[in-house]
């Protein structure tokens, strides 16, 4: 018999994850190894140990632990703010007319707006244990930026954030939400590093990219005593922490009964999605059940749909190790017509690795549309989503009339990372008609392709 | 034996009160009745039904239910955010190393960052099923616009909403949020509304004021065919539908056996605080508990602290209804260096009465003291809170240091009505240190109270 499903459900605090779940451990197919960019040789503790913390640099390379217990301390953090509410979309359903059943894992209930502090906390944790002084860090949408400022203001850590430049200059709110947090912010590229220095010279009028801020927060952190570089997404460490999310969603639809048929997330380094699926990916990779997972990337930046499968330097600046991802190349600078995140050229190796063995499937779409699918939800849910949370969204809703179609009743999960109470800037072009998309032609895409590293 | 205390206290969706409370019912002394201006007589529900919906009307002038259900489609709506969480808040306590026990109800998790909505939907509904087509009100923080504009599009009704220019003009992004949701916005004074063009000709350079807003709203509904007025507070409606917030909180605490000293709140008009000391009011007023209760106020707009118990227009265009309550006079007009809400000259008819009799204290505090306690607040407890509920924080700092000196273990209750995030104008100055304190000198208050109408 099952139970009446309320519109919000929460886990009670015991009913909490204690672990996160490490999903390479139940991979057959390993992530490829981060590769030392001068050798070309696999990263060694010791060699990732100058930029990451200790206990991160383990968590990144350990491919085999399947659980690993979160400390005391990020637990009572987590407590602040999680559990996160599973929501049944019953007015979404309604307004849409779908046989459908439709849930999301809200992860905005916090004043990052996002799913980013779950892993700013775990990293502040494990910086502050180690004795640093501060953390390094770049944003781009500034949600990332905004969670570190959060997580290192709770541990007493000084947080230096590298902003790309266009985001600073459209969203000054954002900064200071950052300030209130104690952090300092500089617009990237900056003239305080030698890397920005030369992207400037090379680029005079450049408005800065994810990849550019990479790189200066790496050499401020490798350049200053008591440092460390701390990044919110792309790492396979970020998307450990991120399991949070899809062990309370498993938790809290087992306690239920409900079996998604559909678990759909944005992508964009990867880590809210991996986060989501890991353990819904795990019961497939162990054969014992079976999903469709799907990752929605912008048509702007489709590093899962158009990409290639290979090694890559992980930021514009070619200082952090090369990764092996979907990618377009290091050298890809996104469209400024592109609103919001999941402007990174690459993709978590776990999850390409997981895309390439055929455990999901990926889709991109345009901006416009994604924007109109934000504006429906928002009327009928209430809730205001970011511009990236809203490309899950948008594939929800596909999904969802398909089955209006078929007369199908699927159970569809998606993964609502975030608001966009910070994003208003786009809504407003939206608004006004003034929004357009972009899809970049092979030539467009070429100049990325052709940055890839040589690796013979 | 007392249970252990989690960190957020959620209700069950089956928990969640059916019915609100309607205080007024058990008070002896009954707040003064509306009068109408033109006769100074009691307006009756025949000449209320001209402004407001006729179920609204009729909840403005019960004051002897003691509970008025609420209808299942509010209740629907509410379960998409609420229950609210009760919140524990161990890391201020810790931080300040207080013996007290602090605890504080927060309103902020829906899109329009306060408890705004829980009165929006009640009055949207309302005029739902009396069939009209639209409501129109004003606005001044954006928060009220925010939620009435959600309240709206979920109803499918036209909203028209006169937003205080200079939050029209420092708040671009609640107008945008507020156009997501379909609701036209226009910023008062305007020359849409004959009074809008006289106040306009009397003072050309204005930036407006919630009463002038109130003018041009009430105007516009009451001349145009199928609209209806709604206000965002002061209203006895409105305190009712906001009872949820206390309701909610009495049952969160009953089920831990706990029981507050203090409770706290913030006072514009004076809603919000209503609403969560309700319950706590009533069983004082019945004689059956005591508790402290303290109204916060800016020292810049000091309706309790500094104003007269009087009948005096709720509007500054002097066409509403006369209420008798504690008032700077409608023309007084806060000093533009106040930053948020609570900039009303007036105070519910409810409190005021309540105040008068001595069931409630009233403090009133300076913004820069306010704005240093909203940081402090959120750098341990992570939520960044709106101004307006910051002067509740501010004063629950100040009972638990106090509580740090004597040794006691009070239990302090306060309710966080928003979050700040359209508010980081303000807190910029307040980081650039050109955030300034206004306390007005008697002689500033002599327009105000000399605007007072002639009662004999």
């Amino acid at each position: 018999m099952s139970k009446e499903i309320p519109y919000k459900i929460y886990l009670e605090e015991h009913e909490m994850p204690k672990q996160w779940y490490n999903v390479r451990a139940d991979m057959k197919n390993k992530p490829a190894p981060l590769l030392n960019p001068g050798t070309k040789q696999p990263m060694t503790l010791e060699e990732l140990e100058h930029v990451f913390c200790t206990e991160l640099a383990k968590q990144e390379l350990d491919d085999t632990t399947p659980y690993i217990d979160i400390p005391e301390e990020i637990l009572n953090f987590y407590k602040m703010y999680r559990p996160s509410p599973l929501v049944r979309a019953y007015c979404l359903e309604k307004k849409l007319g779908t046989p459908a059943k439709i849930y999301y894992k809200f992860e905005g209930n916090n004043t990052s707006g996002s799913h980013k502090l779950n892993s700013a906390i775990a990293q502040a944790y494990y910086a502050k244990k180690q004795g640093l002084k501060g953390v390094t860090t770049e944003t781009g949408a500034g949600q990332w930026g905004t969670a570190l400022s959060m997580a290192c203001s709770y541990f007493d850590l000084d947080c230096k954030v590298y902003m790309v430049k266009c985001s600073y200059e459209q969203k000054p709110f954002r900064r200071e939400v950052m300030r209130t947090y104690g952090a300092s912010v500089t617009p990237s590229p900056s003239m305080e590093t030698e890397v920005g220095k030369k992207i400037l010279l090379e680029h005079p009028g450049t408005t800065g990219s994810l990849g550019c801020a990479i790189s200066e927060a790496v050499e401020a952190a490798t350049t200053t005593e008591g440092y460390r570089y701390v990044l919110g997404s792309v790492l396979s460490q970020v998307l450990l922490h991120q399991t949070v999310i899809g062990l309370e969603t498993k938790i809290a639809m087992d306690k239920y009964d409900i079996k998604p048929d559909i678990i759909i997330g944005c992508a964009g380094g990867g880590s809210n999605l991996g986060g989501l699926i890991s353990p819904f990916v795990g019961e497939k990779l162990r054969g014992e059940n079976d999903y469709q997972i799907i990752a929605v990337e912008p048509a702007s930046c489709p590093s899962l749909t158009r990409g290639k499968y290979a090694y890559d330097f992980c930021d514009t600046g070619k200082v952090c190790p090369l990764a092996k991802m979907y990618t377009l190349g290091s050298g890809f600078i996104p469209s400024a017509n592109h609103a919001g995140g999941l402007r990174y050229h690459g993709m978590s190796s776990v999850l390409s690795q997981l895309y390439d063995d055929g455990y999901m499937e990926a889709r991109s779409v345009g901006q416009t549309a994604v924007f109109a699918a934000a504006e429906q939800f928002a009327r009928v849910e209430g809730i205001l989503p970011a511009p990236e949370s809203s490309h899950a969204i948008k594939v929800a809703i596909d999904e969802a009339l398909k089955c209006k179609e078929t007369g199908e009743e699927k159970t569809i999960l998606f993964g609502l990372t975030g608001t966009g109470y910070f994003d208003m800037y786009a809504y407003e072009n939206f608004h006004n008609g003034t929004m357009s998309d972009y899809i970049p032609t092979d030539e467009d895409l070429k100049p990325g392709f052709d940055s890839l590293p040589k690796m013979d």
